[in-house]
């Protein structure tokens, strides 16, 4: 799984909390993105594509975590790096790493689902096995 | 640390994603105002009355994670549960139990810094002693 | 058009900025919820119970402003006044009112529309008749 | 005042509703961060750098709207275009217009306050003369 996305972000005022720092919820909407990213970058298409393409409703985060070695303030540029970590049947990997320049300042991972709304309950979501077409995007 | 506050919280609209499911870094937010909430419980002031009789410039979190079982749509009310895990010297543990009725919908863990500027170096943050103060207030 | 809804919202620490004082794009999702919590007060059931009621995707902002007064920083507790100030065909008009204690902090307007998909385009949106039942709900 | 900044900006999922296209109050973040970047263009150097420079504590707004032709859903790019439309003497008006390809979708207006903490009273926001600096910066 060599496939790394590199992506900047600005971090805005908006996303900072009074003591001057980013709001650390809003580092997880980055890491959202950060993901949504990686998957375009892989499959030449973007997730709206994605979604529709495969009749999926979206990659549900189950488990996720993220440890923060350095704060960001805001007008600081920060660098993401994403990449799958694993696939598996229904479900998938993501390790995101962030820099501040060349210092380490965030490590985060994510699993999550490749969901379906339940045929037999609309209402409810289920996992169901990746397609073979995602994960040979990501071998190439 | 039997400790534990619970709070009530309206999934609204706004919280929640094309999939109809809550956007998960709301949940981190909610986490943060939780945990804000605790302290409030314990102390018996809030927390803009926190930082500045304790000379804090925040409790910025050092990491965290978390396990969801069960998406939460928008008009569905969770309840948070929150109590400190554990209180190091500059650092403390929390955490928080989500439900949706009865069912247990996400568990979350945060380790945070008790911090101020460095006297040295205002632009930096460092973490310092936790007030006994703080600590006593969650043993009662 | 006298029906009024009331809520009280605490600004949290994750809702303001470094300058110490709400963001104040949080007040237009704070609103968004109390136009819901409008709506909920006055039919006896949630948005999401509405929508599906009523078969309506949603109600779009097409025009809002807001004018502020009072500045409110993380740990105040403000209360948000919100009513309906006309309905039209398709369209309907809402006030919010922000007070902290007594002294008016924001007054903010909003024109949404009562939308459906387009049957003759699913990716399209266009407004539609608001139910009488809707309108009714607001004159009792 | 005929400088112009562009900014493109990509909606992401988590900037969208359960209708499936973009959560209004995203937007106001979205003006908030291009306004800090008009300055930044006009200015060289960040609005981090104009804080600490003018010794000012932010540009809080006390005046915004938005009228809405367009919705954006996830996945399109949007170009936001702003620019000063009048400096007062403490006071300052911006125009945003966001386009989704050539098509408008948006427009917005700000008052903002050039800002100081009040010296009689630190925990109050007080507006004060915008410097020349600032005002030469845009007529260049």
């Amino acid at each position: 799984m060599s496939f790394i996305n590199r992506r900047d972000v600005t971090i805005e005022w908006g996303d900072c909390d009074p003591a001057g720092i980013i709001f650390y919820p809003r580092y997880f909407a980055m890491f959202d993105a950060s993901t949504a990213a990686l998957f375009t970058a892989a499959l030449g298409f973007n997730k709206f594509e994605m979604l529709s393409r495969f009749g999926t409703i979206g990659i549900p985060m189950v488990d996720t975590g993220a440890k923060f070695f350095q704060p960001s303030r805001f007008g600081d540029i920060i660098t993401i790096e994403s990449q799958i970590a694993s696939f598996l049947r229904s479900s998938f990997k993501v390790q995101h790493r962030v820099f501040r320049g060349e210092t380490p300042a965030i490590e985060a991972h994510e699993t999550r689902v490749w969901a379906r709304r339940d045929p037999e309950d609309p209402t409810r979501i289920k996992g169901v096995a990746i397609p073979d077409e995602v994960r040979e995007a990501f071998s190439r």
